[in-house]
């Protein structure tokens, strides 16, 4: 499926015209100005010769199936024109038509029935509403410009066709090279997650590497989140932009392409258990783009070489580099003296080396090869900048760059200022395959969006002592809010631990309470034992709970005694939500009574593996609390990551339960309690 | 002054050259490539001519004090050149020569011998190991190239050459008009600082209303301060970058400039006083600069009327825009009507406007003029974005958008994305005077950093009870820490609470205690208090006072009874420390077992105001505890405000005061106290 997409021995356009400001027309023309090694075939109910083509009165008449056909008559033709393909055996097919979704629940209704068709007839159906499709071997696009795309460069799936060409003409400014870019419009049957399976499915050894999505809707969160993760582990880097995330934007995204609103809490979630760097802008995206490309998967490093000719753009490297988590190592004294003999007087020789805007291609050559040699055990990546100082052949040293670019075993980050003044020098520096930086505060930033990217972790399968029969047990035939005693024997065989208590009648039961001190006493028998002093808290050992005893069985109406757990120590509270079609997001947070003043809570989708329960724990703000203050102990770490662990297994092993809270989550160190728990199950 | 740099009658070139790769050849090409209508000296030992220019062999042998002089010659001799200037009565120099602090010790004592020149005679002195000076007048710069500047524009003040060099190629890409770049390379005599005072001072109805600055050290915190709240007033709004703020980046600034680390807390607080927009970016930079460029003064509102021309930009748009804290309102039905009247069948006639890109210049125009008549009342900018979809004359849409750019009351902003095949009209436009952003989520961002910018206030200078003459005589001759009698006594002077406290040894007194309950008693006379149960808390009405005082006084020894004011509630803590050469900064943060673990603290620069005083207050993250928690009653935010204005005159008034903490500040609704002080003197 992905090589007739990429590239099919075939294409037919459905709507062709000579009227090149009409979509069919214009569509006709960049395929045939970009050139098409395959059989081209045009459709048009008046035949005749269109752009130079013959064309075909009818899809029937076609002399074969098309691998890739594209529709763009008006709105209420759509519909016919892809039962007759589907009749031809056209198997992939691009709607380009608008007038749908995007107008109202009419244009929903047709979407419906032109998906209905498509999957009945297996077939693949991108759009309505969408601009085609563009590879490095043909431009089925009827939006902006055919592009010169190069085998090997960056897959874009979009869904937003203005998104891909305005991203594309910064990015190729830029000198990005892209593979391919699909657009989906309003994806009636197929959305951005359909295409990256897709994707997934025909990955080989030699397919590209960096994938970018845009998304208004998350169609199929499931599968973004397992074609995400196939990718990854092949090797593919993925960025994405999820946009109408706010009110206004989502409004304006239900205008454009139908797109329904979606809590945002789940698709951050969604993206972080993919693996994919999330951005909020196309500059954004097309700078990690940029980094994913020019590290070639070397992305896990953090200490950083800088070579400049300009001091202060180095000094503001440095700070950027330095708030996201990176080091920008001092280089060992033989490496400075080393630098010092090719560089001139007065350059810098530490990290930064400034060169000084005098210095050649010839200097630059030695000062990265002195740098590989001498100081690659303690650099990740080296930074290389340059601004046109009017003084330099600058062609010469961006060759220099491209060399080692080409064959360092430590990644060169480029960052090429001038614009202007070197406009002719940059244009062949992309010619000659390079892609650059043009501001080196957005390299760093990019490069901190790639290297502090989300990782992906496989799940835990168990936990000892998470007795899952026992659970299936219990919940069997449970509908709604369960009740106390249930919901404590739910978690219980989970493993989740709750304070003891036992009941007691006989005062000798006392020496073999199963657990251990503070306790509390609470008279059995009068109803209201706090009124009658019947609750004693904080007995601290043996002795003084026999004295309780006593002082309590003297209470009219005493029968016995419960004795209770006396949980102290700090707050958090877990939970879990199931988020139609992401599954459940699991909740972490501060508890107390400063939850919901602080509102400190995060979230990840189950299940979770361990790194994503410590991260989770991690990633509140009031974490410092956890760890205990003024002396007092904290909280055990793997301990509370034991117990989101537990309950992510709970509620994927269960998904009826819809919600579950435990709070308060108390105690210190490895003893931790859920003091107070609610399930829902339906 | 002003007008010399700007505008010189006459500039003398010291070390002119013929050899262009020399500073002082270069800086000669540039003037003579750009043109200067004044008289130009060139000063060369062989004397001879230059570039075409008579070259004499002396500056003696000048026939006038050039107004503005540049010194190229090798280090050593530019002490030398500086006295003769001096002599021949020059009074601005530029010192272009490097080699200077930026290598050590030596230069730094150098810079400081031509400073002592400088001043003894009276003249400003710029650099040494800067770039220059360009205006709309000359280039004397001898970096770069030499650019079309305009006046009016846009005046860059840099301690940074290259930063100049490398913002304006980028800059001028988007259309921004620049009316100087100033660099002041070491600040051997005058800085940033020293340059915006001399821009303030030669500040005129027609002078350029938007400044940046990029520093790397503050040589003048103070100066700085007047210099930008004065220019505030006058309505010049200004955007500046400081460098060197983390360990690596203040190490990089030292060997480029010989810049200080400084605190980056002090630096915050100073640009926030200065009401200076801070970024971290020459892209930001820029960003901003052409947001100030484009709203011409109007930059206080957040409401945004958006025409787009594609849906996915404009849904991305909405977004940053609202988590910015803008408003994207909804249309008047009747506006959105007229809207439909003039946009082609499947348009968004909301906000965004959706124009559809085969819209053309006419319904722009329209569009415009619609939102303007209709809307004017509940928008305050309209950003109207453009990508060339490759069938629309965008020349045309670019006159129309600049038509209004320039006519229209309320702000419009252009986002134009089509750089590379747009590459012409974006030309023409830029040619017509116009400025545009490239991303609509910089757009967003940049709008975001203007509207959400510090704005500058009158610090208050007097509050009811607050007695300075009181306060002078209890400091007199104090030095290092006040004992805990003169801290209270020092802070009540000022109007700080503390709570109350008396001594009693006849039962009556406790009819006439001027505090509120609930007290804690406290026998008098034992030592060991509490050993012989002799401190009781928590007393809530007179009866039980009475009662306590008849067990109190039967112990042993008593004398009589220490009633105290019990302070329950919400802890916070405010403090001043002296910063040299910022004044003092004024602390605010959650106090209590938490401070540590979650270092919530915020500074502000006095002399306060009471805008100020309550922004510090609003800022601290854990501000929703101050408010009360669980039913609890908050702490009452004007009182917290009056606390910290107390203290900002306190330490305004007596500057010796050198650390300052009331830890902590503790109370409910208006009844706060501080419980406990400490105060530093020298």
């Amino acid at each position: 499926m992905l090589q007739k997409l990429l590239e099919p021995k075939s294409i037919a356009v459905i709507g062709a015209s000579e009227d090149v400001t009409k979509p069919g027309g214009r569509l006709t023309l960049n395929i045939l100005t970009k050139g098409f090694a395959g059989n081209l075939y045009l459709v048009n109910p008046k035949g005749g010769v269109i752009q130079g083509v013959k064309a075909y009165t009818s899809i029937a008449e076609l002399p074969e199936a098309p691998e890739l056909a594209l529709i763009g008559v008006p709105a209420k033709f759509v519909r016919d024109s892809l039962q007759q393909l589907a009749d031809k055996g056209a198997k992939i097919v691009v709607v380009l038509s608008a007038g749908f979704g995007e107008q109202g629940a009419e244009g929903k209704a047709e979407e419906k029935a032109l998906a209905e068709i498509a999957t009945k007839h297996n077939m693949l159906l991108l759009g309505p509403n969408c601009s085609g499709v563009m590879t490095y071997a043909h431009a089925s696009k009827f939006t902006g410009v055919a592009l010169e795309l190069v085998k090997g460069g960056i897959d874009f799936i979009s869904g937003s066709g203005a998104t891909v060409d305005f991203l594309a003409e910064h990015a190729i400014r830029r000198g990005l090279k892209f593979n391919s870019f699909l657009t989906v419009g309003n994806s009636a049957q197929s959305g951005v997650p359909d295409l990256m399976d897709i994707y997934d499915a025909g990955h080989g050894p030699d397919s590209p590497k960096v994938m970018i999505t845009y998304q208004e809707s998350i169609v199929n969160p499931q599968k973004f989140l397992k074609a995400s993760r196939s990718l990854n582990k092949k090797g593919v880097l993925i960025a994405g932009i999820k946009a109408g995330t706010t009110q206004a934007g989502s409004r304006a995204a239900a205008s454009h392409t139908g797109a329904m609103a979606t809590n945002d809490t789940a698709v951050q979630a969604l993206f972080d258990k993919s693996g994919v760097i999330r951005v909020n802008s196309r500059q954004d995206m097309i700078d990690v783009a940029a980094i994913l490309t020019l590290v070639k998967g070397k992305a896990d490093g953090k200490r950083v070489a800088i070579v400049t000719d300009a001091g202060g753009p180095g000094v503001m490297l440095c700070d950027e580099l330095s708030q996201l988590g990176f080091e920008v190592p001092h280089f060992k004294e033989s490496t400075r003296q080393k630098l010092a003999e090719v560089l001139p007087a007065g350059a810098g020789t530490g990290n930064p080396v400034d060169t000084l805007p005098t210095s050649g291609a010839e200097n630059l050559d030695k000062v990265l090869n002195i740098l590989i040699e001498e100081e690659k055990d303690q650099i990740d990546y080296i930074v290389v900048m340059n601004g046109d100082a009017g003084m330099m052949d600058n062609r010469a040293l961006y060759r220099v760059a491209k060399k080692y670019m080409d064959s360092s075993p430590i990644p060169v980050i480029p960052s090429y200022v001038s614009v202007l003044s070197s406009e002719e020098p940059l244009k062949m520096f992309r010619e000659m395959g390079g892609c650059y930086f043009e501001d080196e505060v957005e390299l760093a930033r990019a490069l901190g969006r790639v290297v502090n990217r989300p990782r992906i972790y496989e799940p835990e399968t168990s936990a000892a002592g998470y007795d899952k029969k026992k659970i299936a047990a219990l919940l069997e035939g449970c509908h709604g809010a369960l009740t106390p005693q249930v919901t404590r024997e739910v978690l219980q065989a989970a493993g989740i631990r709750f304070p003891g208590q036992i009941e007691l009648t006989d005062k000798s039961g006392l020496k073999s309470v199963p657990f251990a001190f503070p306790w509390v006493l609470k008279v059995m028998g009068p109803l209201h034992k706090s009124d009658v002093g019947g609750v004693r808290v904080g007995i601290k050992d043996l002795a003084e709970a026999e004295k309780v005893w006593d002082d309590l069985l003297k209470i009219k109406d005493a029968t016995g005694v419960l004795v209770q757990q006396m949980v102290k120590g700090t707050e958090v509270i877990i939970g879990a939500n199931r988020e139609p079609g992401y599954g459940h997001l699991v909740a972490f947070g501060l508890g107390g009574i400063y939850t919901e003043a602080l509102k400190d809570v995060k979230f990840a989708l189950a299940p979770l593996a361990n790194e994503e329960a410590s991260r989770l724990i991690q990633s509140i703000r009031s974490l410092a609390l956890l760890k205990g203050v003024r002396g007092e102990p904290g909280m055990d770490m793997d301990t509370l990551r034991d117990i989101l662990i537990r309950i992510s297994l709970l509620v994927t092993d269960f998904p009826s339960i819809q919600e579950l809270d435990l709070n308060p989550v108390k105690g210190y160190g490895k003893d931790i309690f859920t003091v107070d728990a609610r399930v829902l199950v339906n």
